[in-house]
């Protein structure tokens, strides 16, 4: 069986859509392939219609032909289960099977995806297609890996018909069992929603005003377990009829509307499809952080990058390419990160469609005259080298927490504030990463012993299970770092009384009072104990009564002058820091800098320009420096003993890195993130 | 029979929503408001599902405790119809009950206020629950005031549905008789609109293109009376069964939806929920139009403030809380503008629901541990000192016109320019009350004759009922200030021709030929020809040709440099000025301060953050100073001969007024303003 | 029959909608008329519920009498067929008759434009009313010229009922014959798209994500199409019923739904409706781009400016008047341009409806009093002394490629950035103008030989038969000038592969390998090689590669720098340029002016305040000179041998034009407009 960690080598290839291409063409690409080093091709995931163009009638020959050629050429398929985009038949011939917008728009063919969850027809449809597809190619030489649907919930993540509705009412009689269990736990008391009867219970569309907000929270929750429960049934007829090879089905990082969490125990490996903007001012922060949920969602597995574009894509309002490098340097951070596979989404850039304006390894230009061309098959080249990566485990003592049920309940209306989850954990990720730290993220009731430092830049609701596992690492010695408006509510999205956060309040030795939410332009100050550093606080500011922790910074503004703004406590054996306001990141960065370093964690105190990774291949360790600049260079002096990875090579003490340039040292020993310095 | 008036003291409580609470709670709370001084609770608003847990069963047992326990307490009720949020059973069984929007979209379950006010069964089964109630409590000895469903158009102030289309026919057919009638006001014969049959008329749906503004002005008309129909039909109920008990339904100010004018006369006593943003820069502003108006409703009657946050409220983007004192200061000037009740939604913050943020009373943190509540309490105690205010009259000699048709009209599509109303009168009010100036607010056909002032900041649409008011109150030796774009159509939403504003271009000497919209960034200046100062006018000004009126100021610019931009009649025996273009608050302020000047008018300029109002006991008079800044405290120099409010006590000729200080002067004789001083 | 070229003057008059007035004022109209010196007004164009009250049930009277009072005053009438709002009766009785939106809410009554055309209910009603009208007016003295519908797509250009998507269907399969050809012209094989029934079809309403590309442009193209097929229904009764009188349509500009190259071969003249918005810092270009595609819609035949406002319109946002002098500059700019008939929308100003604040003739104050009057009036008089001018012709030697077709493409979703085409449009035309030059529009499949230049700001669809007609264009000696992103996809929107823009790759010398698409703020810099001079690039710059072309300016910044930025290219007789990125007016101008003097086409560069016409009478040129700055002066030395046009008075040396002045030049011999200048 595939094992992602003993391919061969290193993953390298595109999604491949040769229906979109003349039979000439297809040699052409099967030779071109080879000359860029491709070995892995992801096949049929947009060819429902092709392989059945009318109901029940189905045509495998072309697919038979390509499978045979990329084998030929020595490419492997990761083959897909074919059902992310239903043929217009099927919404002619089952109209509801269209999904429903909150509006109660019942969405039209002409794009991709379309299909409700739920629908019967649809699902019976999928479950023939994909029997045939599995029966047919389970013993093709060339398949290395299934591809269960694709990009599960990418533009359409909840629908709202009635089938739906039925759906729902039924994953709910399962979580609750009755009527007053389900009242009690969406407080219904309020607005008189009290329900009598399963069949009153609607989705949350349009209505007058704030739905309720626990409806709301589970209603996220049912869509991502319904469309998993699609997955378990697509992934269940592979298992049967082709339980020799692996399935997964690719991610988009932070996805809003899915629990990857859960996801990825029901896949053999994670694959991901990451396009973070070019144009951003620090592209490599948006990936890193896919790249490190990705591993982290199945307990440090080296993963598959599923998706990526050569140069631009098609979707933004502005879409900048990869100016020469950056290509390169983001996969090798993806390498550093835990990646296995480096695969781009396409191979070919299309003529017609909605993409066509999405770069491809072989551009509109064709191979002989482009750049991306040249980029992409030297890249290939240089895969050859790193195989050994393949291998490294990324340790890692620090861990931002983070799920998906507490993002979609902070993210729910009628808050203190609006707030968005994932500009908090950005930030204190680039902190984290500008320390110098590899970073995992936990979730709330994962296995938090592992780690010195635990940080929660917002943990708006905090289960009880969660709370108690908080208690427990922080007992046991762990270094809790905790943001603000945490632990609010439970997993009912129940206010928790008697002063925030009251399920850890005592781990904290802290009750917050109120939120002193400030105004755009609203401007606080903070001020440390120790040194008298002073830090701005906007938007969030909070109310602390401490109740045996230590004050080690107070705000200096307005009627909470002089009282706790950031807080350390004792307990057990660990220590718990509360940091009660919004700060920049440039205080969040000085701050975890002293939790830190008061919880022994190695650190080098980086430039921004600077991504460092530090991996661990059992007898060596792998320092992956890359200069993320475009233009300017970056002067390193090593910690001494390495040497260069590819190679064995030697490597002068301070290494220049060109604008986009990458530099792999291997050490033979424990190298500690303080030996790095960067000359100014 | 119940009087506002005569309750004993001044009103203190809150919403009361027990049955989001265990009944252990219940005990708790009815001691707790005793130690606050609640003297009254809302209860009921939200129990619908509770009391009647399916179709026609009710279940009031839980009620019946709690008006008990609340009796023995001391806590009298202020008992709601209960219909504000029909129970889930209700739109699974009558699923068009639910109203629908101008796209068609049917509104869902899992909000509030989920109903269409045209739909019978839903208006059966509301009478059917408020005569249940009405029966069962009519004589209960906590009944105080009967509260009649909630917030009546909060959420949902037009239902487009089909039902709600017919009703709008009956109110048209009502309205104007024949077809023909109709075509004439609504100028069918623009755009071939011309109706043939009653059935083809439809509500302002979305259309291709602008819907017919007549149409659309109706359509307004129709959706607040069609809500005050079932507002009857609740309210009749309760008259019948319950005729000692007085009647009120609380109102949200300058609500767009409802024209209270016309709704107030329909009740007992006024009521407010009144949520002024405690981050704007004059929070008592918004708050003070909001209390004016409502004493305006009922002839200077004194109301109740019903509703009001402790602290923070939920719904706003970002909800800052009342900093310590801002509560206290407010309800004071509620005191000071004639409230005779102070209440708080709600009683006891929420555990779960879309409104668990929003403060209460007793807030999350328990009331032990709470500012919140130590300021309540104290507020609670600090009333009983004050009984006396709830028999003072607040008399006004300057009133602002104010009419919802108006507003209706002017906010119309298809204007010489997007004109908003309320700008504009908050505009001229904070110049009314910076100099000192009681504000009534006064309806176009009102009595006009109250007053010595008259303002009209903007009234598009005047009647020729109305015009006639005008005339008749100018002509009798009033005093009239009229902004710009005032008097152009008549209650048709026609346009009056031969010059603007036609109906009344006697009384203010002029014509107006057209409107010098001008676009963001242009700038016109006006000088006054007494004494040259100038004022910059933004976004319009007009081209005016006068015919009797004296040119007080001119414009400097454009094509219209030199002709006439404000101007001064004398009609009959009074005098009617006329703004002619949009000018910032601060040359109102100028402008009318040598109007009321030029009226006799007793003013005093004010600096912005001190708050005067003057209230009168009949025997006495009482001078209300408060200190609306938060951090800079304000020296007032005293007319002579006040004494302290509460106790008699002796006052220091110079007063200094606290941040949010507030200071109640007690005098036994006729005060004028221009007595108080203010030191630098 | 009507000759637009020789209808005793020049048109003068307006819409006129006696239905809204009582029969006294009709008269008073008349009069009025006559004294304007009106000679044409639109009558009956919202007839429709008037002539027919009832479903088949006609009332003609009141028609009869106002024609023939028009008659009687002289005036001719322009008569409409009345269809362009269906009276109310229509969508009771035909619910379905009313169009759908994109989100499937079926539009309402009370607007205008109420109709789906391809609703047969719809279309008999039409066709009857039609007919009627013909019949009985066909033979009139009056009647003039026949205005059919009104506006057509204003408002509902798309609708995507069930109806219009088997209308669409149809249209499909006549331009594709098999589902095949509809498959590979649509690349369906991107999504799994591919169609395999007829039926499957649908219009591209609200889809999950991007529909495809192609069908949405089918969609536009279908559109127009099937309004035009409404129009050719509407024309072809009266061409049979009243063959001798003309027919038009009123055009909207660069309306975006109508292909109007299409649509104005059926017609017999072009009209326009034209409202540049008079608060935008240049109305005259914006007037004057409308004005020359109206007049090249039909080879240079001169047209008729239906409908424009006196002063204000009521539909913008803040609708600025047009000061004194405004309205009379932009009419003679329109008969520069090549208008013989300058009208109003409308006569009188209404008292009621959705438009009464739009101005009109006669306005709400009347006419003694009105400035407007006195502009419209006098203008009247003054057309009576430039009758001669309806003979010129307006002659040019460049042409602006412009088509509907491209102009959907580039703005659907899913390009490099989003861009528009209309900006870019207005540049180049903006910078033409300044250089002094007649600017005709082109079809790019058109006849382009009878231009010196031609130039392309932006043609993103180029089809086979374009590229081809470019080609022969070049060789044959004519002068291309290329902005970016231009021939990237044919006629089915399918990239042409091999390097951007395949299909004229040759006849530019160059291909474009890819697109720098910069953000806001971002910006690079070109040099010109010959004299160094420097222009920033926002937004956009290409990746080129010369094959022939001569570099004339090079890229300054970013990994494109030193490489070519503008090229030349000597191609058979011609020369083909290529601009490489978006750059601002001020390059665009230097840019084209070179251009222009490589192909000795004679120009002047003007300031931005002076707008210059050359128009020709065969036997004398006429020199058209606007100041269009409303303040300042300007003094321009003229060409020799000029004198008045209007009266063959004699002219300074150096006129001085007023602001807003106008002065226009007879020349009895070949006037260059590098004779022309003008003094600081």
């Amino acid at each position: 069986m595939f094992d992602i960690n003993d391919f061969g080598g290193i993953i390298y290839g595109a999604d491949y859509n040769p229906e979109q291409w003349p039979r000439e063409v297809w040699r052409e690409d099967a030779q071109l392939m080879r000359e860029a080093g491709v070995n892995l091709v992801s096949l049929g995931i947009f060819s429902w219609a092709h392989l059945e163009p009318q109901p029940d009638t189905y045509d495998f020959s072309w697919l038979d032909e390509v499978m045979d050629l990329l084998h030929e050429h020595g490419v492997g398929v990761n083959l897909a289960t074919a059902t992310a985009s239903p043929p217009p038949w099927l919404s002619l011939k089952y109209p509801d099977s269209r999904p429903v917008t909150v509006d109660g728009v019942r969405l039209e063919v002409g794009g991709r995806q379309l299909y409700c969850p739920s629908h019967q027809a649809f699902r019976t449809q999928a479950r023939q297609l994909i029997t045939q597809i599995a029966q047919r190619y389970q013993g093709h030489p060339a398949l290395k890996l299934w591809h269960v649907n694709n990009e599960y919930g990418c533009h359409i993540d909840q629908c709202f018909c009635g089938l739906c509705a039925e759906e729902f009412r039924l994953w709910l009689q399962e979580r609750y069992g009755t009527l007053d269990a389900l009242n009690t736990a969406w407080g219904t008391a309020f607005w008189s929603q009290r329900y009598g009867a399963w069949a009153e219970i609607q989705p949350p569309r349009r209505a007058p005003t704030y739905a309720n907000p626990t409806q709301q929270l589970d209603w996220r929750r049912f869509s991502s377990d319904n469309l998993l429960s699609l997955y378990r049934m697509e992934a269940s007829i592979l298992r049967e009829i082709s339980p020799q090879t692996p399935i997964t089905t690719n991610f988009l990082g932070f996805l809003p509307g899915l629990d990857y969490f859960k996801w990825a125990q029901e896949e053999d490996v994670v694959s991901l499809d990451a396009y973070p903007d070019p144009s951003s001012s620090r592209p490599h922060l948006e990936a890193g952080m896919t790249f490190d949920i990705m591993r982290s969602l199945r307990g440090g597995q080296r993963w598959i990058l599923m998706e990526q574009a050569t140069s631009a894509v098609n979707w933004r309002e502005r879409n900048t390419l990869k100016r020469p490098g950056l290509m390169r340097l983001l996969n090798h951070q993806a390498l550093a990160h835990g990646a296995n596979g480096l695969m781009f989404f396409q191979w070919r850039a299309s003529r017609a469609g909605a993409e066509k304006f999405h770069s491809g390894m072989v551009q509109h230009v064709g191979p002989q005259r482009s750049r991306v061309w040249q980029e992409v098959q030297a890249l290939g080249q240089e895969l050859k080298s790193l195989t050994e990566l393949t291998q490294a485990r990324v340790p890692a003592r620090v861990a931002i927490m983070f799920d998906w049920n507490s993002w979609w309940a902070l993210e729910i209306d009628s808050k203190p504030a609006a707030l968005k989850l994932m500009p908090l954990v950005q930030k204190w990720y680039a902190a984290l990463r500008q320390l110098g730290q590899n970073v995992d993220f936990v979730h709330p009731e994962g296995n938090l012993t592992a780690y010195d430092v635990v940080a929660l830049p917002n943990q708006y609701l905090l289960s009880h299970a969660a709370a108690q596992n908080v208690r427990q690492f922080v007992n046991g010695g762990g270094t809790l770092a905790t943001g603000f408006f945490s632990g609010i509510v439970d997993e009912h999205e129940h206010i928790q009384l008697g002063g925030y956060p009251a399920l850890i309040s005592d781990v904290l030795g802290l009750w917050v009072e109120e939120w002193l939410v400030m105004q755009p332009g609203e401007t606080n100050q903070v001020q440390l104990r120790e040194n008298g550093a002073t830090y701005d606080v906007h938007h969030w500011a909070e109310v602390i009564h401490v109740t045996g922790a230590e004050t080690v910074a107070t705000f200096q503004q307005d009627f909470i002058a002089g009282q706790p703004a950031i807080t350390s406590h004792r307990f057990g054996a660990g220590h718990a820091y509360y940091l009660g306001g919004d700060f920049p990141e440039a205080a969040v960065i000085d701050l975890l800098e002293e939790i830190l370093t008061h919880a022994n964690v190695p650190l080098s105190r980086l430039p921004a320009t600077l991504n460092v990774t530090l991996s661990d291949l059992g007898n060596a360790q792998v320092l992956h420096l890359l200069n993320v600049h475009s233009t300017e260079s970056l002067d390193v002096s090593l910690p001494d003993g390495g040497s260069r990875f590819e190679d064995g090579g030697s490597l002068p003490k301070v290494l220049t890195l060109p604008p986009y340039g990458v530099a792999l040292v291997r050490y033979s020993r424990d190298v500690r993130l303080d030996e790095l310095q960067v000359l100014e």
